[in-house]
């Protein structure tokens, strides 16, 4: 079998982000779930988008997200997911493919329009998702080229997918592509009312074909229906090869095969916007993790990618991550 | 006559912004003439947008960047200008009434796209722009209603305009109904290459139509072809009424009946993103104007305005400058 030519292949709902500023009392207001991701359709979204203040536009989409951080590693990293050829889609290609991620999935001509996901961040910090899922929605098997998962040492895929039955379909076929061609598969949980909606999926999923798991504290212990974390982490250390699990300012916990290890929170100046902190985590871990690094420093390397991402409004990195795990990785 | 309704009706390019950072080298080799704003056509704005790293969307357009300004000093502002029925379109549309600018002009429904400005912003944060004009380029006097020119007490006017002979029948119609109703025209030169271009109109403009003029130090030495800032600005006096000329950290000269007044530049922390500088003084000073202020006072306030928006990417304003200027208006 032919060496991996790509260190990440992730699949993903392709969107972009309209972020504003909120109070909470406008995100109680609109009937949302604050933290979480809030699916919307075409005509909530207009009702929700004419009730927020001047928004910024900037590509997003959370396995993007995480090609975009492993890029800024100085890895190499292919993205799928679904565009219309409309202004948005062109932004959101553009943002890719310009900082070296290879993107080809074909533009949707007709149907729904590019996914946005309006991001209100509230005060605190935290961002609270209305996503219209539009064309990202039409993600179809024939859009994932078996070559391309073949290519990655690591298909990375989004819990978000399982709310599209098509997308669904094309996942589970590129996990067996990838097992078949003796790659890695990981995943994400998302976010925990995704992982409220499809939670006996995700759990066959999890104890059948994911290698390394992503999740934070509110998903894993969604995904295991219990309150407590150490429960959850147990019950997760006899299912996948490595599971990473966030904890916010607590830093994370990460079990292999060498036990549990537990990474301190890299230190920031200032918390502006939580948007991309999972994404990020994961794209520094995956990239340690095709790079030969122990689990511990991948661990670091997520850490520090978090860091700098909620330092700043938007889910991608502003500063080189290669520049800043220079201390890691040289 | 009736008193006006809104402080500022001001016209001018739609556009959405599209800023990225940039090195020095990549303006250079792209062929931009640094910090001035460069017009392209679609061809040469694909090949430009190929060049970019990955940007952030925003909506942009001096006119309305100065609207949002004054909306945020809690003043009241309508805009007069043309985007497409596209997705960018919407966003304008969008950020404008979000903050309650008054913008009523029809989306064309066919011809060029929404007009959007790539701006390159340099490690020295200057900005070098270039704008695709599209669907703003399409502006005509029908656009502009005479009520609504007769509701602002000031019709501010674009230099930018001036590339577009529809919109150069449409600032001059709109300049006549302001006068006939008693209303004062303010204008900017907007940009020194433009003044360039169009110096003999500008010059009748500005000798016979105008009563508050905005210009930095490049476009008032440009318009009357010196190099010493203190010949334009004794030539400025006998022309219009009021001229608020900008010196970047110099802070600005403004004359009048009274005189010159010297005004300092607001301190600021850092300097991030130059876009919107001119935009936000004239803001400020045209907000002071319709509310009562001294000249003096007029120029503080455009000083703060363009502080507040040096200090982080984008045009507009991020905080209130109703709260900012405080301490000068209570």
């Amino acid at each position: 079998m032919s060496d991996p030519t790509l260190d990440v292949v992730a699949i993903g709902n392709a969107i972009v982000d309209v972020l504003a500023p909120a109070e909470d009392a406008l995100v109680q207001r609109l009937g949302l779930e604050k933290g979480a991701m809030n699916l919307v359709d075409a005509e909530e979204s207009t009702r929700i988008y004419a009730a927020l203040g001047p928004a910024v536009e900037q590509s997003g989409g959370s396995a993007a997200n995480t090609c975009a951080g492993i890029a800024s590693f100085g890895g190499t990293a292919g993205f799928v997911g679904r565009v219309r050829d409309d202004q948005l889609g062109e932004v959101f290609a553009h943002d890719l493919r310009s900082i070296g991620v290879r993107f080809e999935t074909r533009a949707a001509t007709s149907g729904a329009a590019t996914a946005r996901s309006m991001i209100l961040i509230t005060p605190d910090a935290h961002r609270t998702m209305c996503t219209f899922l539009g064309a990202a929605a039409e993600l179809e098997p024939d859009d994932v080229p078996p070559e391309l998962i073949r290519a990655g040492a690591v298909t990375y895929l989004e819990g978000y997918l399982w709310d599209q039955p098509a997308a669904k379909a094309a996942i589970r076929h590129s996990a067996a592509t990838a097992h078949a061609a003796g790659r890695r598969v990981a995943f994400t949980l998302s976010d925990p009312f995704c992982v409220e909606r499809h939670r006996e999926e995700f759990l066959a999923l999890v104890e059948g074909d994911i290698d390394i798991l992503f999740a934070n504290e509110a998903e894993i212990t969604a995904l295991y229906e219990t309150d407590d974390f150490d429960v959850a982490v147990a019950a997760v250390q006899g299912h996948c090869e490595i599971a990473a699990l966030t904890r916010s300012e607590r830093g994370a916990v990460v079990t292999d095969a060498g036990g549990v290890h537990v990474i301190p929170a890299e230190p920031i100046s200032r918390l502006v916007d939580t948007t991309g902190a999972g994404d990020q985590f994961a794209a520094g871990f995956l990239y340690g993790l095709t790079h030969g690094l122990a689990v511990p420093e991948c661990g670091r390397l997520g850490a520090l990618a978090a860091a700098e991402v909620i330092e700043h409004v938007g889910p991608r990195p502003e500063t080189s991550l290669r520049e800043l795990a220079a201390p890691i990785l040289d």
